[in-house]
């Protein structure tokens, strides 16, 4: 689809659509701490995922920034990380696709992953542009019974957290499926619109845990 | 108000609107002496404004660009920065507020500012793309009786211009309210609507004083 | 025509419009041998011209990168490159003219470039975000009977390629006119329009000779 057709669909479906507001995080500084436990709604062996969120932070230079971590007791299921070079990458249980964008900063960006074990094609949207694909971990599955936090990266269950990779800023909306969702449809949401809504996390009505120092907000999208 | 609600807003309010050109001034080198002044449509002190423009420009590297100076005798009381590290900041007669955001280049970026006094909120805007919102000069109130320059930053009244600081590039489309304007509104001009006009400054109707090397041209929006 | 205006053409005359899939051009791995040649429609005498086409490539750091080499026997007569300081540039028979510009990187990115012999101006536009205006070669004519190649830089006639500026990453949707197309235009192709073709080159029927490694897929606009 188009993205001019995608556009009318857009303007179409959410004419009559309200203001929306959406709680959101900050993370207000480094810490070895801070984090925010997301309880999924099924159990996450995934054959493939689309994982989005909205994010924005400060930190630059040669700084690891971890997204979104999710860990079993063995092993890093699925970590999405601002890598040490300003990459963005996931990681499924070894080592991780890369892919080189614009540096994140003060603006709030829309950030999806995509992948799916079949056809092994993994890519990501910023601001409902997608990038080239890559080939990653065909045939691989997500295990389930793990944990997910916000804010840390646990280098043991839930635990082991490191100050220099700690999230800072402020991150919402993250929302998760077990499909690989149709561009148009990841476009018309960084758009704002809050169809499907996602099935393995819904952020409109995910119970959040917060430890340490999380302050919970909210923003209009 | 959601993006695709304010793009169906702008689709239906601008579907009869023609082209609009406007008035861009460029400043071709790096100077100590050329600027232009804008005289304010009414006194500036301000407990809350919105201060957009339209700017490009090539320098980068570890060089201060001004972009908006407004000095009284005594104090720098509202200066916008692009910084030695390419933050883009204002400072409110005292330390400034920051923001880490893309470069600026070749490619025209409509920003804005905002901030409010009684909240503190400040933010800001890259293509009618928010930035997260800092806690800034809370209480504080901007003095009036000075004046507004593009291009130089005064370190005296209207004076002590440095060459290194000077703006190089092109800037149109100054424009300024004594409101947080929402943010649906500043999109809809990122867009090209022309509606509110500025109540401190209107650049359509602003006189400019042009001083030294400064070239006033035409653009389409 | 202001983007909002413009905004409202492309939700008119797409609404109906479908899905288009065009082929894509994937150069995996630099080399000084792979490259696809485009056999123009008519001879390149030129006046005037828009050249776009939709880019990604991850090369980074102190590295020149071809994007579209035409050359006659003596002259690159048309070349246009990302620089070594990432800036993007094209070259008429001589001098080029650089535009500093964010990083291409992962994410799919619709570059054109204008230029008109008359006025000398010279533009470019990324993801339809016009660029500030410079004077470049005024009165020139790009001359006739070379040959286009993309992927290397001839510093002979079809010859003498150097590994180190070869492109590698994805490039589709090459076309060009031998007009400079109004802004709004520019506009609504990068938003998937696919009208006018163009005259010079046009994508979607150009034939093209591959050699070496140079992978074809389709893509979704």
């Amino acid at each position: 689809m188009s993205p001019a057709v995608t556009l009318f669909l857009i303007v179409v479906s959410t004419a009559l659509a309200g203001s929306v507001t959406i709680k959101t995080l900050v993370f207000p500084t480094a810490t070895s701490t801070s984090y925010a436990e997301m309880i999924p709604q099924r159990p996450m062996n995934l054959t493939a995922f689309t994982l989005c969120m909205r994010v924005a932070t400060e930190l630059s230079g040669k700084r690891e920034i971890i997204f979104f971590a999710y860990r079993t007791g063995s092993h890093d299921e699925l970590n999405v990380w601002r890598e040490l070079d300003g990459r963005l990458s996931f990681y499924l249980a070894g080592d991780g696709v890369l892919f080189k964008v614009p540096d994140l900063g003060a603006l709030i960006t829309h950030l999806c992953v995509t992948w799916d074990s079949t056809s092994g094609l993994a890519a990501l949207f910023l601001d409902g542009k997608r990038s080239l694909s890559k080939i990653y971990r065909k045939d691989h599955t997500v295990s389930p019974g793990g944990r997910v936090i916000l804010g840390q990266d646990a280098d043991s269950f839930l635990g082991s957290f490191d100050e220099k990779q700690s999230f800072v800023g402020e991150i919402c909306d993250v929302n998760m499926w077990d499909t690989v969702l149709p561009d148009s449809v990841i476009i018309c949401m960084f758009a704002g619109k809050r169809e499907p809504r996602g099935n393995v996390f819904d952020w409109d009505s995910a119970e959040l845990e917060l430890n340490g120092d999380v302050e919970v907000a909210t923003r209009e999208l």
